[in-house]
């Protein structure tokens, strides 16, 4: 059933209303008319109800509220995936399939090693095509809330941002040289639900040294993923997945 | 430090011989000289030796052996991902990342619903494609073997294929939406370093029901991913990303 991410202004007691773009799809991409159901979720309160459309006028479809329903499609901790920069498209791979793979934010960054130079003006439509994605893939994919894909920050913002989070790691590939393997499997050991996670990764070229000691120095465990080298963008999919069957499968 | 992968029969007692494509990888694109190193992966033996050119002819690299390395970069268990043959690039995005993730071979099959027609003409360009994909992401991850991919098989003959492993599952949307989320976990469970596991997908559709009923008749377990609704490219990566995690690093 298609299913439309709305803010939490837009529930009323027994009906919400669905308006902008969301309007155009349901009229004329799907062609849904009064009776037809539809799913609606609040990324903020993550609640999704089965609504039954009940008038459709040029800039709105008011919908009855059928059921809320129980069916828990997110990850119980919170996992936010901070990339460096990467070149191409890379960027947008990571944040659809990290979406389907159930991320609760993404914050890109300005890496030592980043080739891409971020571009202020340029840089706002970007941002904004990012969101987008993420909110097509949250929809695709029966997420109950779109995940936030923030604007580029630099490495002392991240580190700034980084106290909010209950557990950090940064993924290193010198780690898995040395033959470390066990450093994820413990943090994840040791989370709870509701707790949060903040996962670093670096551009094409990894992690400058520096960086991986500002890192450290706050905090982050260094990590490896396994002794195979991982592209800058698998990386943030492999975590995502062994975090999934770690808390939704084991 | 740079990768190529060799067929026994270059290996002499102390020497390897490189020849074909990376002759001209090495010599031209590299700029390698007499003394440079490099490392030559062995898919049949998997084993990697460090090696010093001795000498560069024009149709040929000949190295000394410096030593065989120990480092293990391959997952302890034999993984096969055959995928419903999906549309455009897709399965390009699943070979490239599931080489980096593990995978040992892949099997594209024609799934009732794969849009794709296959070409037998236009089809044998696509296959060595495909394992050139392979080829290059094993060199870029570290492995110490290149995935083989197949030609498409039909149902009837995966069906047949799948005698030759010790365990069989199929990524069923309908498990998880009944809540399943225990059948992945516990085949991991089962599992003995050295085994093998076949791992079924479907293509963009899903896969019919009567796929289903045949794949469990002959003895593939449908398992659930997650409450999350994965797409076809999705998957695989799932499913290595928790195997490499189970095995690799738990």
């Amino acid at each position: 059933m298609q299913r439309y991410f709305i803010d939490s202004n837009q529930i009323d007691e027994s009906s919400i209303t669905i308006t902008g773009e969301d309007v155009h799809h349901i009229v004329r991409v799907m062609r849904m008319n009064e009776d037809d159901q539809l799913l609606c979720s609040c990324s903020e309160t993550r609640q999704t109800a089965l609504c039954k459309i009940a008038e459709i006028t040029n800039d709105m479809v008011v919908t009855d509220i059928v059921e809320w329903i129980k069916a828990e499609t997110e990850i119980p901790v919170r996992v936010t995936i901070a990339n460096g920069l990467p070149k191409g498209d890379k960027l947008e791979l990571v944040i659809q399939k990290g979406t389907e793979l159930g991320a609760e934010s993404f914050i890109p960054f300005n890496a030592a090693r980043s080739i891409v130079k971020w571009d202020e003006k340029k840089g706002k439509k970007k941002v904004e095509r990012w969101n987008k994605i993420a909110k097509e893939a949250a929809e695709q994919s029966h997420r109950s809330m779109v995940p936030v894909v923030e604007e580029p920050a630099t490495l002392a913002q991240l580190l700034e941002k980084s106290r909010d989070y209950t557990y950090k790691i940064v993924a290193y590939e010198e780690s898995a040289k040395e033959g470390e393997s066990s450093a994820f499997a413990n943090t994840l050991k040791n989370m709870k639900p509701g707790e949060s996670i903040l996962c670093v990764f670096g551009p094409e070229g990894g992690l400058a040294e520096k960086e991986i000691d500002k890192l450290v120095e706050h905090g982050f465990v260094p990590c490896a993923l396994g002794p195979r080298i991982l592209r800058t963008e698998t990386a943030p999919l492999y975590v995502l997945a062994a975090i999934s069957y770690h808390f939704e499968l084991m």
